[in-house]
């Protein structure tokens, strides 16, 4: 069976895992970012990572790797990694290359190589095309299109956390996690100890999750407002790329159920019965591990594309 | 030089052309639709005249034909088309090619066509992405990537007059041809005299841009209002499919000049340096003809298409 190593470059950790192709993880291990940062030498200390694993496992021929950032379209280069702002500009391609001439490697935007990972890795039956949302800190996306890793025009697609949300204000403004919290402190100001996060500290994610659990309505009021402009956004999106199947991952997916109803509101609002006859919008399912089965599955795409030429011809 | 037919099916008229491969128009010629729909076999009709025009130019082997409304990915079948729902749901293609065997027909959205011929016949250098708006009754879009046409995911792309806007509206309510004479009545109503509008009968389209020829405020406000909420649409396309080239054409794209300042406006406050750098937003140059040059051009793509494929081989 073939094997991948799969990278995922973090703000807080670089993950790697060694990945079977049906999505076992025979083998991981994870390093600090800031220590890499800080070396004053963030290639040399990845091309170190990277010869270690491949030393080890010799019957590794194909490296994936996801980065929190923006990359050049044919992904030779990075452009702007905001969290690792040492790999801006970098042509990582190369280095690679040049120190592994006998390998193949794969670079992606975490996001995108999070979408494929979900297609192939998830269990769950996927369609040929999908929207792929994490809710985070910010709010990220990805589109596969026939099966593939929609790049838009300059290959850097999806941004949907910066699309325009209420108010002429960006949509992760409003609803990204700062914005969620903004909206619970101002709530515990104007209603008090009518809410339940008022009497919880720190206000976080975590405790506006809990509370809504607990049915307080300040909480629900916050989800149900999030997933209103969330639904909002996907219209716009869904009217742009003609998908109706979205995925919604990320660390605060777990709000899925509070989202849902408004959500699907606005959507049944605003898009007319051609796309609401076939519209799905499920939770993605891979959780832990999302990035490093993403990244390895960048090389089971690459070969599929490779496959999709060969019967083009 | 090779000919191809172009046929741009609206709503009120199907216009043909017979264009040369560099966009010259050797001869073209019009039906009225509404006769055409009122026979009771608008395919029958429709065929009828395509078998004239390719009887008296036998040398045609390919015909373009832009249709206003949704069509299968495949571009086989019509879905819906708002204007001539005689045509919903047709499988046109396979009419078309049992009672002409020899020749080769295309089928695509008008807006897409238009995007097309843009590219191919303006006479301006063209970039490899674009975004295409059309700004008339509605508003309408086409984006090429790579220098194709982009079809999403199930073919519909780019309905961007239903992207969501400001309050909870769509685009076109609020800055469509009906919301922008609304704008004008009720701003009549508020300013009364203050307004060369108010003296204006009817307020139509061509009034409100009378009025802000001559430096009618009112005017002058509802143009940078429309441009504004198109500059936040823009951002939204733009963060989703990473173009940063926007041309605007389409009946009303005389506006241009008064919408670019508040256009550029809120693409300023809300896009990064990474799109702003390289950002170009121009008016369309086609203009007239842009329906049968658009339809002929598909022709040509559809040839770029193929030695695409063989280049990749």
């Amino acid at each position: 069976m073939r094997k991948y190593l799969g990278i995922d470059v973090g703000g807080t950790n670089v993950k790697c895992g060694i990945i079977t192709e049906t999505g076992e993880i025979l083998h991981q291990i994870k390093y600090p970012t800031l220590a890499l940062r800080q070396s004053g030498n963030i290639v040399g200390e990845f091309l170190q990572i990277v010869q270690g694993l491949l030393k080890q496992n010799p019957d590794i021929l194909q490296v994936g790797i996801g980065l929190p950032g923006t990359l050049n379209k044919a992904r030779t280069h990075t452009i702007e990694l905001p969290n690792i702002p040492e790999l801006d500009h970098c042509p990582l391609l190369s280095h690679l290359q040049q120190a592994f001439p006998d390998k193949v490697f794969l670079l992606e935007n975490d996001a995108n190589a999070a979408a494929l990972g979900e297609m192939y890795f998830s269990g769950q039956p996927m369609p040929e095309d999908f929207i792929f949302v994490t809710l985070g800190t910010g709010i990220g996306g990805a589109a596969i299109i026939d099966g593939f890793i929609f790049k838009g025009g300059d290959g850097n697609s999806m941004e949907i956390g910066h699309m325009m949300s209420e108010g002429g204000r960006r949509l992760e403004e409003i609803i990204g996690k700062n914005g969620l919290l903004d909206m619970a402190k101002e709530g515990v100001k104007r209603v008090g100890a009518q809410s339940v996060l008022a009497n919880m500290d720190p206000i976080n994610t975590k405790a506006v999750l809990e509370a809504a659990g607990l049915n307080d309505p300040l909480a629900l009021q916050i989800f149900e407002k999030m997933g209103y402009l969330l639904g909002e956004a996907f219209v716009s999106m869904i009217r742009v790329l003609d998908i109706k199947n979205v995925y919604i991952g990320g660390g605060i997916s777990a709000t899925f159920d509070y989202l849902y109803p408004s959500l699907m509101l606005a959507m049944e609002r605003n898009l007319t019965p051609y796309y609401l006859k076939d519209l799905v919008v499920k939770p993605a399912l891979l959780g832990n591990h999302a990035g490093i089965l993403g990244a390895a599955s960048l090389c089971i795409s690459h070969l599929a594309l490779q496959e999709r030429a060969l019967r083009t011809n």
